[in-house]
């Protein structure tokens, strides 16, 4: 299969550049980077975006900034190409909600509703399918973690969700910006966009009132972590009536027992960063607070599972290839 | 004053003497550590425990464990010495409170209560006194961020209060173990002790209940930053009928403007720890989640007024001296 | 194939279990660490060294401490299994060199001299073999940089030769012990053992002397670098008449150019640790300095091609197959 | 005294800032900064350089970028205001040499030479005066290291001197560059410049031939490290006849026996980053490698003795205060 990457150079791109020269079906046909244009990373020569020519591919990434994918998503379809973008252009269901948390009017309207690329909630519709919205990397964690929940109506209905997020510098992207200077991060630890602030809001709400429309409000606080790579949610969950730890683990060892790129932790045991960066896995652990919340910590590394491997996923199902092919190593 | 450092080889008792050192009143006349007798530290050389003589000063800082601080207090305040545990031995009302969350008899139950050293919320109760418990890292935290609520009323009676923590990892203290070694926390991030399980939730609780007894159940979840120091804890406070950001900011405004030690960060910007470690201070930053959610984000340095600068601040007040000597640099 | 480590719950250890589990021809059938014994890593429960018994397997990786290898690789040799040895025990050609270094006898001389397990260097004498010496990560870094200029006798006779090395902290040892605790070494850097004090001094002069024994006195100061693994050293080689960069840089093309572990950088680029972090493989890059000396970076992962994938390597031929199986990803 | 800051919202500006509001006779009357203007730091308000005005202050702090400066030092001076300059501009005494290093034309050869100021080695030149050159931060490390043995005739005469430096990453500025980004510097270490490319090999040959004319060629290899703030220097000394590390120490001790922020440490120990990490002195250690050679280790806050409170310490000089006001804490 022939592949081609818009937005190569930034971290998400470079993650996909390495995964696709491990996978044993995909070759890379281009690698785009105005900046880095005839520069080379793992043996791919970056080209200008105006030298590449979806034509000549069957599938590509997307990695390019919201704004700039949509219409690049277009052009790729009509060029016979199909399309991962892991922008958040097309994540929304409607041009009203992405105007709503991107401030400004969704370039390529007619695209929407695209399917949501997250295959452990949503694949049957993913299968051979053209075009395919990857899910940010705080939704993919958060998502994982209480999609179980959300789905057996476990959650108790009009409650306040709370998620406490935390994540690698590198989701933050590669354009240098004062603030993620490695000595301005180093010996930090901070919130951003606390509250309902984070554009990550609207699309995890989005997905979570799909599976249950009585949720309540998510209560949303991400956080930067001093590493380069990986994000762990700890969410807080207030239970339905009936509900108690231990049919809440039955639920999501059904929900992942054949999953193979989702562990569930034993109890006893807590998922943490280490285990997953590096990976293109998540893993969960659920822990008690009090008899009637429960707290589901949910973690994977934010540039794999995040964003490139989740992507290649994708691309797998949209190709009829293994879904992990590539990805189990 | 003449001073004395029990355990003076841990990361607190090394914060307490560079602080001393520094201090225009105190002299230190001993510190002691078994494993580094005879070994220096910025000039003072430490001795054996059998070596020290509390007899012999004003005042003796207790950095030693739990279990072994209660014992040398008795003995130290019995010698003529004031006391600052900065262990977990004074810090609960009763011994039965001390059994719940230490899992052993109180050592010397005769000792409590004992004042609670947390200036800003206990000083009337700390002057001239001869023995204070130091509050622990997270409780300072935790307690400084939600006392303001506390006191007026303004959180949810009975609901669940949510604070999730992180602290940086000096807070583990400096005994050699695995899991604290640099290659196994560099690039990593974890929940630990989540839910109701960390020994500072009962002193959380009992502090808060103090200041107002219709607080619902406190979950609390700690994390580990891989930083050195530094602890911030993001409260979700649920707020009482009436209450609404603003008229909460105000009496956080009431609460700390004089107080010279915590500095609440006007609307817009937020706490970190990059601003509070190497500091004696803590900051507090309010964000709206939801109409009737507030966030606080408190931070401060773990070893300093989480420990060490408090434990100063307090010995200050016993003293009677100006409270904040030898801490604003 | 089928193979047992001892002392596998050591950084070397774990890694040997990654590299094994992703191996196409070897199957782990012990892993034995006393501390752990019962506690499973990567699917792989530790057991004992009382319970392991290495005649039920193909070849025996010792990750087990200097001093108590040597003995463990003659049992295991008698037992019928090959041995690859990552401890110092047999490094060294003569009981009286390893005696100088180590400071105490040689606990089994009969084993001496045994192979020195660097393919790149010494690949005619390691196949087949039943017992090999992998080399410490320093000598392999520092080797691999210098052995083309001292084949070559492009090394001016007799003069000192400097190499400043600085390794990551996994390079210590998983022994917890305060001064690789996460809080000490947190912001810092610093040399150790620097001159002629660090072991690993007489292996690298050892290997030096054997490619040409008109080579100059090695001084060597290791550093400790913040960060969890990798290794890099900087050498400053004076030159024989009549060498310069360019013919210098010709003997790296040949010595290197069908090595698939081996990367030399164009002129231009400089080795640096990010790039084999997590690789098996080592680069090096050439600089000028004056007309007479050229410095050499060599870069490699201390875990890596520094220990466990170079006792891979080495365990491929030893057992006949082909040299990089499963290091090549 | 009233004091300014041109170009203070740099790694060093901002350190000054912090600096000269703790020191007892300075006030900051303004304190420039174009991309930051109206923003506040420390209880500064940064202005534009338009709106600076030097002939309001005793002295101007110039942390403007080389070719910036020097213009500014002589509009400076011309205003009758003293100037300690940051950047490069006046440190080679002829513009011909500025030139050689920095690749175009002095902008102001008139002020040169300027008083080279290290206090250490130049006290006598720098009192009262009106305009000093700060040295750079490599400089200053290697010069305090090596200026005993180079004014006491130590150093073989004509050999190679070995610089092995290493830096952390504040000392490449605060200008955003994908370079510097977090996820960039994160887990690595490397090289620049190596050999003679560093434009601080001009300034410390410069000062290392005016010690003493018949020293060798210069090899200098700087590293970044991964941390924020600290800088260390290994340098590897031939020695000259008759010289022997017992005698080496005792220059240093005579040489470094009065001067407060320079600390030779005894015997047995090695100098390293923590313990200068934000504090205004430096350290060194003295190390045996062969009968004909010592290695030095210096040390020292990159920000600090290598930058901003150099600054204060010529500005004291300047305007006749004690030299170490403001410093020692």
């Amino acid at each position: 299969m022939k592949a081609g990457i818009y937005g190569a150079a930034g971290y998400t791109g470079l993650e996909l550049i390495g995964l696709l020269n491990q996978h044993p079906e995909f070759e890379i046909c281009f690698a785009t980077s105005d900046n880095y244009a005839g520069q080379k990373y793992q043996g791919i020569t970056f080209s200008t975006s105006a030298d590449a020519d979806a034509s000549t591919v069957d599938l590509v990434f997307l990695c390019t900034p919201h704004g700039v994918s949509a219409p690049l998503a277009a052009r790729s379809l009509d060029a016979g190409a199909k399309v991962v973008d892991l922008s958040a252009d097309l994540r929304m269901k409607t041009a009203d909600a992405y105007q709503q948390w991107y401030g400004h009017t969704h370039p390529v309207p007619a695209l929407l509703p695209t399917p949501y690329g997250l295959p452990e909630l949503n694949r049957p519709n993913l299968i051979r399918q053209n075009c395919i919205a990857n899910p940010g990397c705080y939704p993919t964690t958060t998502l994982l973690g209480l999609a179980p929940l959300a789905k057996a109506k476990a959650i108790r209905a009009g409650a306040n969700l709370i998620v406490d997020a935390k994540s690698g510098v590198s989701g933050a992207g590669r354009q240098p910006k004062v603030d993620i200077l490695f000595s301005e991060v180093f010996g930090d630890f901070k919130p951003y966009n606390v509250g309902r602030k984070h554009r990550h809001v609207g699309e995890i709400e989005q997905e979570l009132h799909a599976l249950n429309p009585n949720l309540g409000t998510l209560i949303f606080s991400p956080h930067l972590i001093p590493i380069d790579r990986g994000l762990l949610a700890t969410s807080y969950v207030p239970l339905a009536e009936g509900w108690t730890l231990e049919n809440v683990r039955q639920i999501y060892e059904s929900a992942y027992a054949d999953e193979p790129l989702v562990t569930l932790l034993p109890a006893g045991e807590t998922a943490r960063v280490k285990e997953v960066a590096n990976t293109n896995g998540a893993m969960i652990s659920l822990h008690a607070a009090t008899p009637d919340t429960v707290i589901v910590v949910s973690v994977l590394d934010n540039l794999r599972k995040g964003a490139a491997s989740q992507a290649v996923q994708n691309a797998n199902l949209m190709l009829n290839l293994p879904e992990t092919m590539g990805l189990l190593i």
